[in-house]
């Protein structure tokens, strides 16, 4: 699996999946390709789905609320018969490196919690209509809906059958989903998670795995009926027209790194580290979000979030040995506050809001990068409102004490504006700030009362937004040093340190999964009973059991 | 490591500590004998410790509770010069099988985690006074203690070395009480737990890693006098005399079973089950708390939960192989309620209440024991407030439903009490029918209108309370079928299954260290970075560090 991998698509390119628009309403249909597999080695059978369908899906989501903000309601469905989903495919994931299992349900993650994130910050609500059998990822899909109907014959089923059948976990937030977002009694989720065949018909309603069950016979229309409801009822504001979201601008360099017009990432293969240099916007903001509106998808604030996603994803998925990341920005300061503030002052304009929902799910793919972050904010640089918000999201900041030597650029600063104080919360709820203060809460407050104004270094650090300041005599070995004994640690100390440092504070149902259940699965995807080559994940299909030593752990 | 491990242990027999009284302040010292490790293979030097230490360190714990309720501060010191601890044994870790590991981990932190529950339900507080090296698990047993005093001296410093130096994490809390407990910025806890040498002096306590930093010069006299200070100020009501936790009264069978005064544990190796038998109380309750306090360690409620405390500890350690418990109950559930009543009535009596915050943690051992466990509510049975708890920290439980032929026990009920309303929370600080019940609230207050009746199998059904009801012609194959199958899954899939299925709900400081940390730290404990023959669990003291495979997942 060394081609690089593609987080970019053209909905005329699609091979999974089909959309169609009728007003408020929107389906999407699952049709998998089964010879369309991203990688060798295996069919998609069954609407299964391998990283190649997610990515797709991803896009299908994304378009959904820049492109097609008129949708109040998307009906997930199977184009296939007799078949929802039969979830991530098997022989896909046999054959996957660990590494690649890893990342692969952490986009598929990401992507299913758009599914909610699309309600809760546009209205937009996603509902499945499952008819056949839904089946472990295809029932987490469903799951993501906020709504499930299934029709009630004999071959249509809820189930997540991983455990006993593979001996892994559902990878996609099920058992979390099912616990803490349906709420089943724990132990009907122990027989759910446990029989193969999965619950049906009225018991799967009255265990509230699903929402509604409807007779096979008048399904398709009650549940078209039912979505003409909710699209009446729902409370998203019309929209006419979206913005198109045009192809990125972006030239791949052979040695793994990647130039966008806002964005690069550069690679240094010795030193397992990647740089990525955000740049300021170089025109200043629009006059309004009309003009906003007509630039589109070349809009500054929406341009550099989407280039800066694909970054992030490019570098998490293709270079997985840069364990590294360091973080910088250059440009700016105040004309990125200006473009900034255009959404934050009309964040109840429609595609404001879209942007700024958009940065707040780049800054939470950032939070669960499995990376060592650094910023560096250096003499020039513009980490300003959502830029600062990389400084509270990377693992330690150094910053730029004073002038430096032969250095012109204007001297380094870190500017607070609104974004940093409620509308780019973490997963956990929190803005990144209260997280950072837990423990001195009256810490958020005195920041506060420096929004607006460009801190320099010692202020910067009394006001604790940044590890350490250095002057130019110390700057250059201290961050050397930093990033040599970085770069020489166990990786897999650095994810899991780098996991429960992150999200103090309290929990959701977000940071459960990337916390807690994802740390399970990881285990497990590493135990032989699972991936041994006697294990379950090798046999399937063989028609014999996995062969498991039995001992508890 | 075959023989078996004993959780019971006698003062007299200490290898590792030593306690010493003084009124309201008891001073605790780790002195660990360095030749006497659990196992062969390994010497505890620098006060570094294994599973021995540990198992006489909960027995101090507890002892300090029971025979000692006069103490109200105890301070944690170290008997050795220039080192406080070195945390647990690299030697023995390296050694030991990953099951082992994982069991060591899960039990120091539930001793780890009496310290904090001895302060919030009894007001006897831990504190730490620290010269010297205070490492890894040896820090972790500081951040443990409510307070901690460093002495300001070029030797002493706290540190989390593990993950620098041994390629793992902190096994016993330490990354979550860093940042959940003393809500360490999460910089600065970056810096600290990637930094072998760790921290000392004002900056310690400026990052809140300690509380109070006192030089050396002054160090034992300002301990004292502030220890003299707490003790005054403690809100711990006094208590002339505690009672004497005399040796259990229990037989060990060949195969493995157990036999207490009032619990059986049996086992079938060839099913991997072990079933748990509770009885009754033999004789009535106790006509008042004098009473009780004169019955000692010998009332059956105390003897009933150290009799089950010591069986889940075996069974845990010593038979990882029966993946199944089965617990029932035998007796009369209303001479159970009597005895239980009593506490329950006499909840600010000190002796009551630390039988039942004993309850409290015996149940939150049974919680967070990684097996299936499923009750059986036999005819007969005893299933009544905190027995009735058992049914729902477990898995599944079923139920006997109406008479079973050529049975003529009394027929199997279900009583609540006050006991399953709020003294017995989990780790998530819910009530087990709170987190049960957690999408139908509703449920819970049903519940309490069924308090103090005996339900039968209907009626416990129609309240949620038990999994499923069978009649004797379906009792005895369901149960059969049931087991067979849960006995054949793979344990690890069952492992982290149940983890993510108990624990519905917010998430504390406690969850998270059995949810996500513990996870993050078995998946770790299996990589080849850590345990491989080039990782660097193994190659610990050689001077050369691990080879790892750079790879981030």
């Amino acid at each position: 699996m060394t081609k690089r991998i593609d987080f970019q698509v053209d909905p005329s390119a699609y091979k999974h999946w089909k959309v169609t628009y009728d007003g408020p309403v929107a389906e999407l249909f699952m049709d998998v390709d089964e010879n369309g597999g991203l990688f060798e080695g295996y069919q998609l059978k069954m609407n299964s789905y391998d990283l190649g369908v997610d990515i797709e899906l991803a896009d299908v989501v994304q378009r959904m609320r820049f492109e097609h903000p008129e949708v109040k309601v998307v009906v997930m469905k199977s184009a296939k018969d007799r078949i929802f989903c039969a979830g991530a495919n098997i022989r896909m994931l046999g054959g996957a490196a660990h590494s690649h299992k890893v990342n692969f349900c952490k986009f598929t993650n990401e992507t299913r919690n758009t599914f909610e994130a699309a309600e809760a910050d546009s209205g937009q609500k996603y509902v499945a209509a499952v008819k056949g059998a839904c089946a472990g990822g295809g029932y987490e899909l469903a799951l993501a809906c906020n709504h499930i109907f299934l029709t009630d014959d004999s071959t249509s089923a809820v189930s997540l059958p991983e455990v006993p059948l593979l001996a892994v976990l559902p990878g996609t937030g099920g058992l979390t989903r099912v616990t803490d977002k349906r709420k089943v009694r724990r132990d009907r989720a122990d027989i759910f998670c446990s029989t193969e065949e999965g619950v049906r018909g009225k018991r799967a309603q009255e265990w509230n795995l699903v929402d509604e069950v409807i007779s096979n016979a008048t399904f398709d229309a009650t549940v078209a009926e039912r979505v003409a409801q909710m699209a009446a009822q729902s409370s998203k504001p019309d929209v006419e027209k979206g913005i198109t979201l045009t192809p990125l601008d972006r030239t791949f360099g052979e040695d793994g790194s990647v130039t966008y017009s806002s964005v690069e990432a550069t690679v240094d293969r010795a030193a397992r580290k990647a740089t990525i240099t955000i740049h300021g916007p170089k025109a200043d903001a629009p006059a309004d979000m009309d003009a906003f509106t007509a630039e589109g998808a070349q809009a500054y604030m929406l341009r550099l979030a989407r280039e800066l996603d694909d970054a992030i994803l490019h570098l998490r998925l293709n270079e997985m040995e840069l364990g590294l990341w360091v973080i910088r920005t250059q440009g700016d300061p105040e004309v990125f506050a200006a473009h900034e503030a255009l959404l934050l002052e009309n964040a109840d304009h429609w595609l404001a809001n879209e942007v700024l929902k958009y940065w707040k799910r780049v800054l939470k793919r950032v939070d669960v990068t499995s990376r060592s972050l650094v910023a560096l904010v250096e003499h020039g640089s513009c980490f300003t409102g959502i830029l600062a918000e990389l400084l509270f999201a990377v693992d330690r900041s150094y910053m730029m004490e004073d002038e430096f030597e032969g250095d012109n650029r204007p001297v380094a600063t870190v500017t607070l504006t609104d974004a940093n104080f409620g509308p780019m919360p973490m997963g956990n709820d929190l803005t990144r700030l209260e997280t950072r203060f837990l423990g001195t809460p009256e810490m958020v407050e005195k920041a506060k009362g420096a929004k607006g104004q460009a801190l320099e270094a010692e202020e910067a650090d009394e006001l604790g937004l940044v590890t350490m300041i250095l002057d130019d005599i110390d700057w250059e070995d201290e961050i050397r040093i930093f990033m040599e004994e970085r770069a020489s640690f166990s990786p897999d100390a650095m994810t899991g340190m780098e996991a429960n440092l992150r999200f103090a504070g309290p929990e959701t149902m977000e940071t459960r999964i990337f916390g807690r259940l994802t740390a399970w699965q990881n285990w497990i995807f590493n135990r032989p009973n699972a991936v041994g080559k006697d294990g379950a994940l090798q046999r399937y299909g063989t028609g014999v059991r996995g062969d498991y030593n039995m001992e508890r752990v």
